[in-house]
């Protein structure tokens, strides 16, 4: 696995602290929470250009769910560590988004702990049909 | 704080196994997955009486909501460990239910790890208001 | 359960956001992981004491574990809700302390959406028996 | 994405129920989730080989680690859902472990809600250094 330089300035940012709840008996944190990480990643990334996920399910009627992801882990890290999380559109398809994400020491940001590519759908609400993406999403979403 | 015999024949009983996710970087299990392992005993003591939730959402537009608890934590478990949840109906309310549970090594079933009174109430599904308990609950529920 | 008024100036606070994963399907905040956010709020609120729980088990082999709760659910809350967890000593003895928290939304702090009494108890890294609480810990804790 | 068929006999399986701590205001359960369902199946394959992770700690000073993920989430599923977990070793290399996972319906197998390739590495558990198997572990496990 060649680990490829995943930072670059155009990703969004967003600070995280390493608790109790995040960390398993290892010492460090269970590999399942860096996905929570990178849910906290997209949807502040979502907040940054004004669209919140629980006022998008009750006017558009759609979510955003996740329909395929490749994470790549390279270092552990431990309970009270400081984390940057960063989110970036890659590519933008009818009814997905492509999106680059990764998780590094906040006071070292070229230690990146683990990186990922995360596909998420948008979906109605109800029956988790696919849906094409609405202009009040791709009006506002950064050309990749 | 005086530690009673919690365990009774009366208690509904429900196996569990620790694995990583429950543990946290004390090596232990983590304080608040406790209450995970008493919402599994309160969903399986439910279906016991062929009561699923889903479909009570489904068909009376109810659920049940925690509006209390009080948790004595006696002694830690680690990985690996099997484990027993045991929940009892202490008390039946025009809208609330009052459940002891407790946790305990599955071996061992008189090492209690962990034992809570625990207070749920039956409310509307949309606008949380607590409403009356229906004749679907109260016919099937036992007489504490 | 009357409801006392639990906020006070004397509350060390902190601010939390609602993701996707603190809530489930009956769209509201799962109860246990209010639980993650009183323990985020207790570190935190050791963090502003410069009490670091990782150096704390490096430096003194001792870690805090919660032997009691006791929470009060008032009102639900739901995706992206900015809430203020908040804590406060209450009393010191010679092993545990005894700490009140309350979660509240952010920006309408008298609508306490839960709050707590929670025991801690300083015990043996690896035994996790029961200790004095050290020097390094009672020189640095307020006067409840 | 096309949809592989990723059932096989050959797979170890494990039954599993979706509780409300799995769900998310969505209604289905939160993508991270599966990856503790993952673990649970990985823990209970090894466990059918009678090799215990937290005996293995201490006997051997190591941990199984993951150090890549690649889930494919083709189907949501909802609270009460009784599913089952596969698990399968493909390859062994030096250090790591390739598996094959999936995720169905326990009444409808071919169902699959998800499926994923994880790799894991064998590292000592106090420095987290890749190192190679051990027979202990070799011996056991079965060729892919």
């Amino acid at each position: 696995m060649p680990q490829p330089s995943p930072i670059t300035e155009a990703h969004h940012r967003w600070p995280l602290r390493v608790y109790w709840e995040d960390t398993d008996a290892g010492g460090i944190v269970f590999y399942a929470n860096y996905l929570k990480f990178f849910e906290r990643g997209r949807t502040e990334w979502l907040r940054s250009l004004e669209l919140e996920q629980q006022r998008l399910k009750e006017t558009l009627k759609g979510l955003f769910v996740v329909s395929e992801t490749r994470v790549r882990y390279h270092r552990p890290c431990r309970l009270d560590d400081r984390l940057t999380v960063a989110t970036r559109l890659v590519k933008t398809s009818r009814a997905t988004l492509d999106l680059h994400q990764w998780v590094a020491l906040h006071d070292q940001p070229t230690v990146v702990l683990c990186d990922a590519d995360i596909r998420v759908a948008w979906v109605h609400a109800e029956t988790f049909k696919p849906m094409r993406l609405p202009p009040t999403l791709t009006n506002v979403l950064p050309k990749p």
